[in-house]
């Protein structure tokens, strides 16, 4: 970035989130959004390809750091537990933005474009996931496996996460969530008994 | 259907693949689908909706499949061995269709709107599957997982059964890949040692 803004990439996303809900996605411009922000076009298109962006720009540091965490893990670990440990992590990044998150659900919920894009992006963090852990040695159909499992459990445990009515922490959902997956593969979980919620 | 032609949809899927195959996908119309497989455009749209649903068509006749297969299992089974059975018992339905379904992923490979609708697809089919079980009687976060973990089971048992060099039949592969989905989420696979393949 050529020049420094004081959390330009922050404020340029809280003000694409409320026009978004005010006054509809598709009716918002970058130019609205920009100016709400206080900042110019071009500050915009530094930080984010389009509107679209601002709603998936988060995947990229997810990525980034989902990566990093496994690369951390000891190898000595069964790849479960460190796609475990990863998951943990990024889980860890989503403090404090539930609300922004709500509404970016509300946001995909409407656009069925915006929908595939997220799918697509569920799909690319597992399949750099399972490079992540082939990379560690982990055997092709093992690391394919424990990384569906992984992004699985992240996934399902974000919607539970927006929804909990007790406001959990997402790394506690994703967490417990890993316990249930262990259950449930094991045989667990027939009608509403030992993981009924 | 209001007029009978043998086996008209068979015909129209093979003719389909030769000229997907043959002059591309994006050059193939509806009208030379149904010329080369003898029949009017009419029998066409009596079949698909268009020529992208050839490719797709077969979705639905899985995703049927998989939930009346589910509703037979004995409700006494555990969740992850009721979805092991359904999609077992739709494995079976991809018998015979191996050179098509390698002909069907290329052209898909080659399209990123088919690739999107088909994680669409997927993503349909594992809410399906979730349903089913709720319907059982298993809790949503069970249910949940259960079906994601069928699903990838299906779908990386899908790709494997495309490429595997024994030929074996994708049941037998669904088979092992479920044994292999407990033993990982059980915490096996760590380098290259007891999952290895």
């Amino acid at each position: 970035m050529s020049r420094w803004e004081p959390n330009a990439r922050g404020r340029l996303e809280e003000a694409a989130y409320e026009l978004f809900l005010g006054r509809g996605y598709d009716q918002t411009t970058v130019a609205d959004i920009a100016k709400r922000a206080g900042l110019t076009e071009r500050t915009f298109f530094r930080h984010y390809a389009d509107k679209r962006e601002v709603l998936f720009g988060g995947a990229g540091a997810l990525h980034d750091e989902l990566l990093r965490a496994l690369d951390e893990v000891s190898p000595e670990l069964p790849p479960i537990e460190a796609v475990r440990i990863a998951v943990e992590t990024i889980s860890a990044l989503m403090h404090g933005r539930r609300q922004l998150a709500r509404e970016r659900r509300r946001i995909i919920a409407a656009h069925p474009d915006l929908q595939e894009r997220d799918l697509n992006k569920r799909s690319s963090l597992t399949g750099a996931l399972e490079a992540g852990l082939r990379r560690r040695g982990v055997a092709e159909s093992a690391a394919s496996l424990a990384a569906e499992m992984g992004i699985a459990v992240f996934y399902s445990g974000f919607d539970r996460w927006l929804d909990d009515p007790a406001e959990r922490e997402l790394t506690e959902i994703v967490h417990e969530r890993f316990d249930e997956l262990k259950a449930v593969a094991a045989g667990a979980g027939s009608r509403n008994n030992d993981t009924g919620r």
